[in-house]
């Protein structure tokens, strides 16, 4: 009956009507954006004698000025920028300014030792090195042996400490070094540079580098994209996720070689946010200061901030008027209950725990205790769970667990297998060469997790051969390494023990030949030397290394050893430590 | 002193780390996200005698066996389906199946004529037709004309009238007609389906096909992507548009064929939030009882739907305890303030007012009162412009106005120009025959607008010769030429004027060749034989028309005409009506 009487064909052929040109996803619309949305929203920059003031439109014309420079410097597609500086103004403007230019920004860790810090700026191959002067001696001495022969151009970002004070920062440096407005030359004194005309890009133009200890001993090169970048930007920003609105102002307590300072700083500019930076520390009566001062509603960092932050305020009870903070964003460890509850019940703030990495981008769950319908009807102990759980993953994120075989388990809370992610802000591979990845573009992410039928995914064992201090990982196979090195070690094993503010220490675990002996000095004076000194053990232990069948070191047993003998029970230190 | 003293070169070429595979922003994450996290939050679908109730997880089953009988069928890539649905639950599970194949989902507009609608169907190919009993005349009608030509199958969905009570929806249709029951087959009594095996797809494949008035008389084409659907999703989801949370339960008073309902069925799985269809009414009684059985939070429809759910309280202040709506967007036509007020006194809900259009995916700006941190020292004056102005541009969404000329003007709150958009949701151009663009990928809104020194874009006269009556556009361009093929009409105007609860209805003024005279009713049965009734003017004036000096018809001076006739002033109905 419905057949048509006329079956006239379709005379033309269909043309999808398709997004031409496609708009391009690109942190450049970011900062404009900030600029337009919120021109006058505060930018407070911390860490100097008092707070540095300005605003967004006053940003984006700096880092128009900035641009133009960089630009006159040959910095342009896939040029590689590295830094040294902590959370400052300069750190802030370059990590726009380069990648708007086409350009990765890599913001090298000063935490890192000598080695680990030349071979990062080399294997980034980074042109220019803008760095905090506090690094002048070291870079120097980098520099004198030849190990940074990628770095055409030494900036440095601020007056030298002899300087200070008197200095106008325009004291002409040691041959070879510049200084900040010497590289800005002319340009500093033009007045609005706004119209700087940012090139345009392709989405997966190469934004960032960060470094991951990952799963062995070598730093490992994380490439962030635009497109990577403003999805992230927009996942983060997601009301269940840190419910970020321009109404807030936000402090990173993360610094930008730590993951971009986990993208706060574009989240900030998309939603017009107040930003707050740190400066270079991150004690918790500086951040307290920022925090009052600035009214900041939205902080962010890892577990070892909000502990010490706690024990300030309890404390000083009323040296601390927090009024306006209302979220913390607690990630790179799970919070205690116990932290929670403090927030909660003295701040009147909710402490969202998030589990990332690195390769993610790196936000990749939250845990806000209330997050979908369903939940409203939970009782408190599920509301507990909530918290220690690493929450729920961002949109686009997958989430599984596989066991040993591959196969995948099911999501009913009990179940523990490894973690494999995947979506459009996963790593696809290492630089320069990238792995070969995985099926189905799944990542191992090196964690132990169970899913509840909720979704929830609650990190049930860490990647078990990395320690994790003061939110940055020690590779316990780079310790491993460096310690067989020492004559009559046989073996050992490096495993972490708790620890109350630097959530775990390393322990190293030696079996020594026959006949000889080692003591902790002697270990850490040999450490000392390639290291990094929060990076070396506290403790020693002599004794034999179970092996497992197949010949490999049993960390279970020793884990199981390190129990009995009392070592895996919280170092005993002090809240001030 | 800083340069290398050996100057090696790096060894390898910079290899950027690409995210290979792409990860593919795609619709079906969504779903199985909205599954997977908030498995149990409320499905609500009205419209029935009761509504029918069930959740994410069954929802993702029932998409999956739907998906396989479409597979079935033939429907893959860029195979395209009709509907003339309401919206209900069906309606739903096509709009995810047949995106998720490849396919794209045409929800014709039941609104539109007898010609319109078939030069729809036909102009977008649809194969199947999925189609409400109550349509089945009109479909059969067309259909036995010839005028559905590229219909290759129709399927009924629900019983038809005379089978509804007794019917068990599995009786037997007429030769060429299905049932939805029959057209799923075997596979309505497979038990879980969740692993139906969706293709893979691209993120730039078509999704689904909208139609628009556009700025001429022919309804144009707009076909969504996955790209830009999950992108418009992500966007409206954050914060400062809806701040769309799983912890909402959200009814879209607005049907499918309104821009895919704004896109609120993908935003409510992304992040898992309860949903609510309203089935076919959006009587505000009907809307007022769903939301209170629902404990809907938030709900999104055009300024009509407000105007009356308002008259509706007010009249029966009793009969309607909405006690969790929190949040009511209101787009298509600026909310008045008094509307604003009743919603903020009355039910401690903040009305936000956006601004869109179906080339937009559709949402384009939101209007929250106060967004940035610097709005929180606004006056209540400035509130109140906040209200009356459209808001700020999703992120992505470049907005911009123009003079005459074509040169952007300041965003002072004062100039007036041509508000031009560009951004990835953003279409391109219309289907079958994308349009040529505009320099630098800007698109031509059509609308008037000043925009503020806080970016807040505020709409000053919308496109000249459209008429928006209740959220639909009436096209004076084909009224008028209508209206010109009756004998002895010389020249003729559509133009709008206000009223309290269609927004706008259309006015004609007809000049007429000397000697004739034409009444209201004879234009009336003449348009009625073309137009639904709710596209026909309501007054005839005859009158001179007044022309421009180029010869065109001058509707800025009949405008001013019919204000000193007082036709401009809104119309005294009451509010029933």
């Amino acid at each position: 009956m419905f057949r048509s009487v006329s079956p006239q064909a379709p005379r033309r052929a269909y043309l999808a009507a398709v997004h031409t040109p496609l708009q391009p996803l690109l942190l450049k619309s970011l900062l404009l954006r900030g600029a337009e949305i919120a021109p006058h929203s505060p930018i407070v920059v911390g860490g100097g004698a008092s707070p540095t003031r300005l605003d967004w439109a006053a940003l984006r014309d700096r880092i128009a000025r900035l641009g133009a420079a960089l630009d006159g410097a040959g910095i342009g597609l896939n040029a590689r920028v590295g830094t040294l500086l902590w959370s400052d103004l300069h750190h802030l403007e370059l990590s726009f300014a380069v990648p708007l230019l086409g350009a990765m920004l890599h913001p090298a860790n000063p935490r890192l030792s000598d080695d680990e810090l030349a071979y990062t700026i080399a294997a980034a191959e980074d042109r220019l090195l803008f760095y905090d002067p506090e690094f002048e001696p070291r870079i120097e001495a980098l520099a004198r042996a030849g190990r940074l022969p990628t770095v055409e151009r030494f900036i440095r970002c601020g007056p030298l400490p002899e300087q200070r004070g008197g200095g106008n920062g325009q004291l002409p440096g040691p041959p070879g070094v510049e200084t900040w407005e010497r590289f800005l030359g002319a340009d500093i004194d033009r007045g609005d540079a706004s119209g700087f005309d940012w090139p345009d890009l392709d989405e997966s133009q190469p934004a960032a580098i960060c470094f991951t200890g990952g799963t062995t001993g070598t730093p490992k090169q994380v490439v962030y994209t635009h497109r990577s970048c403003c999805l992230h930007t927009l996942g983060l920003a997601l009301t269940d996720t840190m419910s970020l609105s321009g109404t807030d102002t936000i402090l990173p307590a993360v610094h930008f070689f730590h993951a971009m300072a986990w993208g706060i700083p574009y989240a900030a500019a998309m939603t017009g946010a107040g930003l707050v930076l740190p400066g270079r520390s991150l004690a918790p009566e500086e951040l307290l200061h920022l925090m009052i001062e600035a009214r900041v509603t939205l902080s962010i960092g890892v577990p070892t901030v909000w502990l010490l932050m706690r024990a300030a305020i309890e404390r000083h009870p009323d040296l601390y008027p927090v009024r306006h903070l209302r979220r913390v964003f607690c990630g790179g460890g799970a919070p205690t209950l116990e932290l929670s509850e403090f927030f909660r019940r003295r701040l009147d703030c909710e402490l969202i725990h998030s589990w990332g990495m690195t390769e993610l981008n790196p936000v990749g769950t939250s845990g806000r205790e209330i997050a979908v319908v369903e939940d409203l009807d939970l009782d408190p102990i599920e509301r507990r769970e909530h918290i220690l759980a690493a929450g729920r993953p961002l949109p686009g994120l997958d989430a599984e667990i596989l066991d040993d075989s591959g196969r995948a388990l099911p999501h009913d809370g009990e179940a523990v297998g490894l973690l494999v992610v995947r979506g459009p802000c996963v790593l696809g591979g290492f630089a320069p060469t990238p792995t070969e990845g995985v099926p189905g573009g799944w990542m191992p992410t090196g964690d132990m997790a169970s899913i509840d039928p909720r979704g929830r995914i609650l990190i049930r064992d860490r990647e078990k051969d990395l320690i994790k201090s003061g939110g940055e990982w020690i590779s316990s196979i780079a310790l491993e390494r460096l310690i067989l090195s020492i004559p009559a070690v046989r073996l050992v094993a490096v495993v972490a023990r708790p620890h109350p503010h630097w959530q775990e220490r390393p322990v190293a675990i030696v079996e020594l030949d026959a006949g000889h002996t080692l003591t902790l000095a002697t270990l850490q004076a040999h450490l000392g030397a390639s290291l990094p000194r929060w990076q070396i053990p506290d403790d020693l232990l002599l004794e034999p290394i179970p092996l497992t069948g197949t010949g490999k070191i049993d960390k279970k047993r020793i884990r199981a050893l390190l129990d009995e003998r009392g070592y895996r029970l919280p170092v005993g230190s002090s809240p001030g430590e």
